[in-house]
């Protein structure tokens, strides 16, 4: 089983989050979704802001990079035109609803939506748009998604990144291990198999 | 033509470098050795130590993916004492004859020395033994490394690499693409095919 712990404001986690359904079903491996909020884990490193706007050297590399990946798996892309985006209330969401099968169709959505179409996919009409894309009634998904049931999901997934080790995304965890990095799927799947 | 840009001190430049040479020959590509020192790259990103030291949550996750990634390709791997190495006295040697049939084996032979045994590669004993090991004499390669004609072209490939936006090591140049990390080596590759 591997825990695919994901931003939507990411970049590479868009990369892998639009690869990791199809590979693990190919693979016969058991996938979780597991959305966290970078923020609080930047913070934790120093950072006010992703290392990509601080770094400029390293953000010039990743927007090219991410041309290139998107080219070579055949992914849409469109550079946004604010980095990194709210994400708050699509995250929560997911977190809300990570065992739910119409999860792995919301997640792709999210994605596509920020880095395809330059949407704001922080703003609620755009997650109620993309929630009933995959079928689900919007008032009912985001009114259980900010539930005092759910709501702290995305707050206690978060808290378990953190007490993982992980220091950016997307991330697969396999047992005790953490892949970190959108190259690292085929590693982390191999892992997997081994531990059956 | 592929330039694999790389440091001694640099641990996913041990596993990309110990590959290259194999990766480029199957593919028909050919390959240039472009060493450099990796300090005032980290010095303009604002860093007065290798990353991996100064943030240990990055520097834990470093560490255990070498582990795997050395167990993944067979490589020797003994984690160095003291990291990062002081490097300058190889990295000049290997400046001062990058174009040599013999280079190849002198850097993987440096490396192993570093991430395989534990030595102190800065040090002229071990270079002079690394030298002798690939079959030249350690005083006149040494002489000539240091020469007024060869010594300053270690600080002319560092002075290149700030040109070409590298931020880290290893990476892969093809043309005027960029590819940084050990897991780029096949997609800088196939773009060094395509551009053929």
């Amino acid at each position: 089983m591997i825990e695919f712990w994901f931003e939507f404001a990411s970049t590479y986690s868009y990369v892998a989050a639009m690869q990791i359904e199809a590979k693990c079903r190919n693979a016969g491996v058991a996938r979780a979704w597991r959305p966290f909020s970078l923020g609080p884990i930047f913070a934790l490193q120093g950072w006010g802001d992703s290392h990509f706007n601080l770094n400029p050297r390293r953000g010039a590399y990743m927007w090219r990079d991410l041309e290139r990946l998107t080219e070579k798996f055949g992914l849409p892309w469109q550079r946004p035109s604010r980095f990194p985006r709210p994400t708050t209330l699509p995250l929560r969401v997911a977190a809300a609803f990570e065992d739910e099968p119409w999860c792995a169709g919301f997640v792709r959505a999210v994605f596509v939506a920020n880095f395809g179409e330059d949407r704001e996919i922080g703003e609620r009409a755009v997650v109620a748009e993309i929630l009933a894309s995959v079928g689900q009634s919007p008032d009912e998904a985001l009114r259980l998604a900010e539930s005092p049931e759910r709501r702290g999901r995305l707050r206690a997934n978060t808290e378990r990144a953190i007490g993982l080790g992980i220091m950016g995304a997307p991330n697969c965890v396999v047992g005790d291990e953490l892949f970190w990095g959108e190259e690292t799927l085929d590693d982390a799947i191999a892992w997997a198999q081994r531990e059956d």
